[in-house]
């Protein structure tokens, strides 16, 4: 069902932007594991409305807590339930949008999907804010991974037609600069750049690269459960994703044979590949190098300018002017989300393998998990 | 599980490469609609090898047979399953291979997974033959679509750095050329350049532009199963695919919000909008324009050149030259997979919505259904 | 994943008994349902401890709030999420169950599979609180069946050896009584056998009859969710459930073909059968007639008498005293679970028909809606 | 979908009883596990028509091939596909029944469900043929679970009113009898009872006990995938199954909770119980002790008699003689059903439980896979 997700692990968001409160529940998580709330709201915070200048001035108060699945700091084998309650939400703000869609979002095609009971305040159920329990249900994926020595880096590439040189070098490193391209001086442009949009009104899209490192060969399953299609579902589950690309992505379209295969050779502990345009997956399954890939994000659509739209009930031409602030660059505050949603779907995967060598690797038992804990 | 994929529809793979047989079995097709035994042959023919001078010469004898869910020309409610048999396969030719991975093929990740016990004779389960099957399955999905009025019309887009600018207009257009380039004079192009790349022992790689015209606005489910998750799942589970983008797709991480929003309009008979840099999808839901994705074709890694690789057990450097007849541009023949597989994923979605009138649309029930048929 | 079930509706529940909440989200209503949280508040009041002086006198406030699903009194097409909080948990009264698990209870299996990280508190993700918010979902199943025509009578068949020979004719009849068997005659015996249980702290089993009238022929799925597969796999999920049977049951074990089989006829209307042996059940598909089943539920673990056990730790033999208010007879209390959860799947298979006819008898829409509204 | 079961495993079928073949595919079998044809064809040996004087005398030819899943003798990763041809079959001995549904059978529910493009010949996909490769499959599991310790007993545990005395103490210890119940008194009289129901041209019913030894404690998931659960979902999709119960099942109902209780103790080696009212089962989860159960087969519908019906076109009385030869006692021939598919549930939910102690236990990896296989 479609607002569940996963195969050993099943992460089921609820709720909506503007009720009482949002929450996911994610099973799958043995017995034993101990969990750090702290590390969660982090990761939390890094998603969190007016985390700087350059992202919506919008307060919300993200706190959360774990209603269930924790005895102590240590799961308990049942699901853990994230609740993120909703303060001071305004509907009667929406009322204006009712009947006028806001161009670029998902007003029209709720309309075409639920007709006149549909949800329209704020998203409703579509809302970006839907993706804080989504962060943090994934970021306790995430962090066990971190834990087996899988890490999910992951950095804002570029903004309009800014690049980054850099490479993020931890799931956290990004978060030093404000626009989380990971070179001081490419981010010194971008924030020029965004501080130039904000002021006309606009906004501007940008992309994200995710580089799993240290993620063993022979993960992902052969057909329909491949690397890159268990990861491309869950991150197109994400506001705003409109492309995908794995290793070289579009430039293999142009590319010859010759130029396009990875050499494999022994490094001495591990057969590896020279280049990695395969971004880490062959036949589906992981080979052992950094499994790569790049994510668009489109421009937010809401923008400060009055814009054209049309009346749902008169069919006239109307215009529009969306209200409150909104960020300039949703690629930055999106960054975590497809952080912790793709650390979500690499766990799984791990799991889905059943080998019991991956299976120990990311959830030591008995002793070693003790072991693992006095470090 | 990873042999099967959907939701209302289930879509099972089963056999191998160079087994007895392989074949398919599609679940959700309800009873009483007329299956055209000539059309399923007609798609398989489009993906059989040898189809041309440019494709492999490779012989494959592709006759299928239904073995049930059809009581004379229509379904009875049951699975439909699909048997192609495999004649006359050499597993001997590939014992060369077994201990020196071709690079770029899925040969190294099946050692990783599973070890000493893995199927290494022409990809076994991860053959491209298996999508032979996906074909006919995918062929009743698309015939299914087609009268009810949704075209999965899709093409060659580009082959190494010719882009075609053409579109083909009805599913099947694409096909009256060797290249299946919609226009003429970029095809005339791009055998030249196949022919060139083919005396070169080398490959190269393509993209195919899929445009579903026809398909009413509000499928595709909120969150998870968003339209875009649900055809890149699908999509990434066909051999050689490794990006997919929908609408502008990385266009859109440089454009701004004012330039990317597509205006809203009512055309007189039912919304629409000016542009469609979103591909038909907003918040995961189609808004009635055309569902436009394309995806990036790496070239084949089977290349006549002699290449360099690792010898599994020894550790030690190795080559290899790849024996048998192949593709030189497997864009060609992935075409018709790519569109199979996405009218699975769209009827699948249709079904899904759930929606009375979407599922009379596409299975017209009792009289209705007569009606269709005298047509 | 086992904290959900379904197929076209979902159910998942969250919380556990000791925490701050129990929870449900239930997907795959559409959008513009009229949702009734009176019929809900009656259907969770009828599962309440306390509810006579022969059920448990424990104190629970199992008020209710629907957080998300809703936009007024209609469904919104997202998954209606209900909360109950928890108030007043005690834990430390369970510290001293930790090492002595109860015999009968699930203490000594949740030892053996979750270690010494178990949820050990009042059966924690296991309780029997965890079936309020299966109500509360379930109940929504109820109504919606009971507009369409489809009833989901219920009632207390047996308590020990005293049996019911009357049926009920709605599915809130039965709930006129203490016992909830129809006959007065019956709940008078029954109320003096529970009495003579509680005095000698001590507890009884019994058993539920569920009968759905009303329920269309056709519905279920040919081969693995045939409609006993699906309502038996719910209902054995129900604490304290150990047999089910469907129709004359174990009888028909015993029973020749010339008897058990029921001569079809046709009643002037539709097809029918003389008896109903099969309890409305064919080749897992329904016939028309009424689904009829039998369910047992043991007699209450918790007693007030002391109980030899052994000690986890130490291993040697131990006693236990079960401290707190338990029902006598839990058959009395589970029989709204029960018809819930029947309702839930006799929905979910009547949509899985995927029949629009169905569907429209279930979810009327447009202007039917309206005019069932006002009815 | 309907024609798939299963979680980690998962069993698909396909075919229809009278067209070219029946045939299945196991998902979930790791590389590397020895499949012993041998055993798979003498499991399908035992649920073959004519295999004694007291089954029907049908000759079917139930030669199965593997078409792939193996390279030798092993597993290779990837789905077991089992095929089973049909041959000779006579689909116009089925006419006369097309509109004369007969009872007991599900020729009405198919024609309420598919109505006139129903599949009636010979029960199509709803044939007892359909368990041959349900056999083939579970066979493989029963086997599994052999090596790993734990033993699927099963028996004919009553034939109408004659009740077995004794406990078959392996999987095959029960095939040594006609009647498949273990003691040689009973199965004598059970011959008897057989005969002169054969001679009156009718049929009597069965019931069958399930006895799992040796399965360790913790298996079975909390809530919607009990063991009961997971159990009773696979059995009711074997045709002529109406009833379960495990342990004292029914008998519990009137029970006392003092009598019903299994009293824990310490066995010098494990956490066991002094009885096994429960089945081995507690709140879902294995204790340790047998897993216990016992299903109700009702008694053949097709007997010599002439039976009323109706005529589904004229709506008019009608009468049939089923012709052919059909079993008398059918529970016989679903012994070995529903031990296979008890074999599955079971094997299904030891990996489910995600354990790696108990995943080495069912698939000993690397060095004591070979250890095993030297035993």
């Amino acid at each position: 069902m479609s607002f569940s997700i996963g195969n050993r692990l099943r992460l089921t968001v609820f709720g909506a932007s503007h009720g009482q409160l949002v929450g996911s529940t994610l099973e799958g998580i043995p017995a034993g594991v101990r969990i750090s709330t702290d590390e969660i709201a982090e990761w939390i915070e890094r998603r969190r409305p007016s985390v700087s200048d350059i992202t919506t001035q919008r307060k919300e108060d993200d706190s959360f807590s774990i209603v269930s699945g924790l005895v102590g700091e240590r799961t308990d084998g049942s699901p853990l339930t994230f609740i993120i309650s909703n303060k001071d939400a305004i509907t009667s703000h929406y009322d204006e949008l009712k009947d006028r869609p806001r161009p670029g979002h998902a007003d029209l095609t709720l309309f075409m999907k639920y007709g006149e009971f549909r949800n329209y305040s704020g998203g409703g159920f579509l809302s970006g804010r839907m993706t804080a329990p989504l962060v943090a249900a994934g970021s306790v994926c995430l962090s066990i991974l971190g834990k087996a020595g899988v890490n999910v880096n992951g950095w804002v590439q570029s903004i309009g037609d800014i690049e980054s040189t850099q490479d993020a070098d931890s799931p956290v490193a990004a978060y030093s600069t404000k626009t989380r391209m990971p070179d001081a001086g490419k981010d010194a442009e971008a924030v020029e750049l965004i501080k130039k949009i904000m002021s006309e009104g606009d906004s501007v899209g940008g992309s994200i690269r995710i580089s799993i490192k240290g993620i063993p060969g022979g993960i992902g399953e052969p057909f329909f459960d491949s690397v890159e299609s268990v990861i491309s579902h869950a991150v197109f589950s994400i506001p705003a994703v409109k492309a995908i690309e794995f290793g070289s992505g579009f430039r293999l379209a142009s590319m010859k044979g010759s130029d396009a295969l990875d050499t494999i050779y022994y490094d001495g502990q591990k057969f590896s590949t020279r280049s990695n345009n395969n971004g880490g997956i062959l036949g589906g399954i992981t080979n052992g190098m950094p499994v790569d890939f790049r994510v668009a994000i489109k421009p937010t659509s809401s923008i400060r300018k009055e814009l054209e739209t049309v009346n749902l009930v008169s069919k006239e031409k109307d215009s529009i002017r969306v209200r409150g602030r909104h960020d300039p660059c949703i690629a930055i505050r999106a960054l975590p989300v497809v952080q912790c949603m793709s650390a979500f779907s690499i766990l799984d995967l791990m799991l889905l393998s059943g080998n019991s060598q991956i299976l120990n690797q990311v959830f030591p038992s008995g002793q070693e998990r003790q072991v693992e804990d006095d470090k």
